[in-house]
């Protein structure tokens, strides 16, 4: 039988209460400890979800006895912060999307892993996804041709909560860190990273990046077309075209049930993707499974490839000039 | 009884065929004469629409009497040179879009029809279509709320033929004049001209744009996204999304015959244009009425729109880097 991998969670917001009833489906998985600036909330959060020990403060969390892994979803100001702690108690961490605020952060998680020879990735949880495989599958296997072009959306209109972090400038908020980092992943997952970056963007009444439309131009072979906004309901859809065909991920594309590949000529081809979780057990599974084999970090997610994604980030949010406290000048 | 307008018509390709085809079905108009630089192609095409007259040189065309407007469809980069022949034989222009190569083209073409009164118009045939005036009803009305994002794409794989206009740099090629040019014209007339315009390319074997992506910004209230591509087949779908729902302009935008209106509360509406023509007697009714009023331009689509969106494409295609041996250095 595998090894018991035993969790904490520190930062126990909506994605953590997803994230924790999934890691209840994953075989030879705990959840041992959860850690709030709030204990009340803590032990609440932790009662409901069966762990062992509930804390008030982040620190506390390192006194569990047998604690191998770390989940992190605090807002994301906070995350380079959370896991140095966790790394230099020699913890492993799985930490949520964006990985920071930007690159120097990143590095600075990086090269402390490295030091501490300390298991670290980023929660990138779509990227563990059957579908997502599925689709990569697809593009390996030539069944589009050549790609010209990837398309990609995300948009929906958040409740108007000014001080919670969506839209509170002081929490890294905004379209763009929060749901616009799914189509720029997508887009670097398949196409890599790209040669030109254009990008532009509106502000919301709490100064945040309302809608940012954002375009990665790679050599002289395609062009990624991608969107966010907190403005309006959009299709979240992702297609990718190709000579041959395309690949429609469908609403919502970053956890989508349903593909579709539509070839120029001949019959489209539907490929299902039924789940009773809310999709972060592929990523719980995928941790697990490093840490049982005692790798620093994901050959499906690698650092390498957290480090370019937040560049990107970067890079696009000085085309849009969404600026945060956290840029240096 | 209504004045019949007698039409003439000056290059005989492929939309010149719809646009006679349809020329037919107007009342009290006429095909009375064709032009092209080949007398037999002329006499075949004259000889199939039931054109009294058919010319072997487009200077020849002005010998037909009583003849009231010319319908320009030579490739772009005569329309310029053949808008004015016309307006200096004091006879109305309806000239094929784009309307010219750059503005300068087009403002020669605008200065000789007020110096000459003589009217002109770009055959921007789409904004004539009632799916079109039915989407600015529903904006009008306020049923999407505020706009906040305009969402477009145009994408075929046309035949290679590198010697025909479409892939031909010499006659003004590429994807981006050719369809970019309606996801352009869509934008501009819902949205107005951008405070920001980004676009970027990737060219063909021939030498002409393939794939363009353009993002355009509107102060801080909506932003743009669009593409045109020959290097796929893509959905050439239209949305525009707004804070209490959005408009879906079926495949394909330009002249669909189904548009929906999704409000993020409530149910879906569905509007359905039936027709059995190409839409092009839509701007013919356009012509024939400014014609027999008297006017030397059209209201719908006047001629400082037109000059607005050849602005537009220049500036798109300066940032995309696509350039033709008639712009100005």
């Amino acid at each position: 039988m595998s090894k018991t991998i035993n969790w904490g969670i520190i930062g126990i917001g909506k994605i953590a209460e997803k994230f924790a009833s999934d890691l209840a489906t994953v075989e030879n998985a705990k959840l041992v400890a959860v850690a709030s600036r709030s204990i009340d909330r803590a032990k609440e959060f932790g009662g409901r979800h069966d762990s062992t020990f509930a804390y008030g403060s982040y620190e506390e969390i390192f006194n569990t006895p047998d604690l191998d892994a770390i989940y992190i979803a605090t807002p994301h100001t906070s995350h380079a912060e959370c896991t140095k702690l966790c790394l230099n108690k020699g913890v492993a961490v799985l930490c949520e999307k964006p990985f920071a605020m930007n690159e120097q952060e990143v590095k600075e998680m990086i090269h402390l892993a490295e030091e501490k020879q300390t298991f670290l990735m980023e929660a990138l949880w779509t990227r563990f996804l059957p579908s997502t495989k599925k689709v990569l599958e697809i593009i390996d296997s030539k069944a589009l041709g050549d790609i010209k072009l990837l398309q990609a959306d995300f948009g929906f209109i958040p409740p108007f909560f000014p001080e919670r972090r969506v839209l509170n400038p002081e929490y890294g908020g905004g379209a763009f860190l929060d749901i616009g980092i799914y189509p720029a992943f997508l887009s670097l997952l398949i196409l890599g990273y790209p040669s030109t970056i254009l990008a532009t963007s509106t502000k919301g009444p709490t100064g945040v990046d309302e809608t940012t439309a954002f375009l990665y131009q790679y050599g002289n072979n395609n062009i990624a077309k991608l969107s966010c906004t907190f403005g309006a309901e959009t299709n979240t859809e992702a297609t990718i075209f190709g000579t041959e065909g395309r690949i429609v991920m469908k609403k919502r594309f970053h956890d989508t049930k349903e593909i579709e590949l539509i070839p120029n000529e001949g019959e489209p081809q539907v490929f299902n993707f039924p789940r009773e979780t809310f999709g972060y057990n592929h990523e719980i599974e995928e941790v697990n499974d490093c840490l049982r084999k005692g790798k620093t970090s994901s050959d499906l997610w690698p650092l390498s490839q957290s480090l370019k994604l937040i560049q990107l980030l970067d890079k696009t949010r000085e085309e849009a000039g969404i600026v945060y406290k956290t840029d240096k000048s």
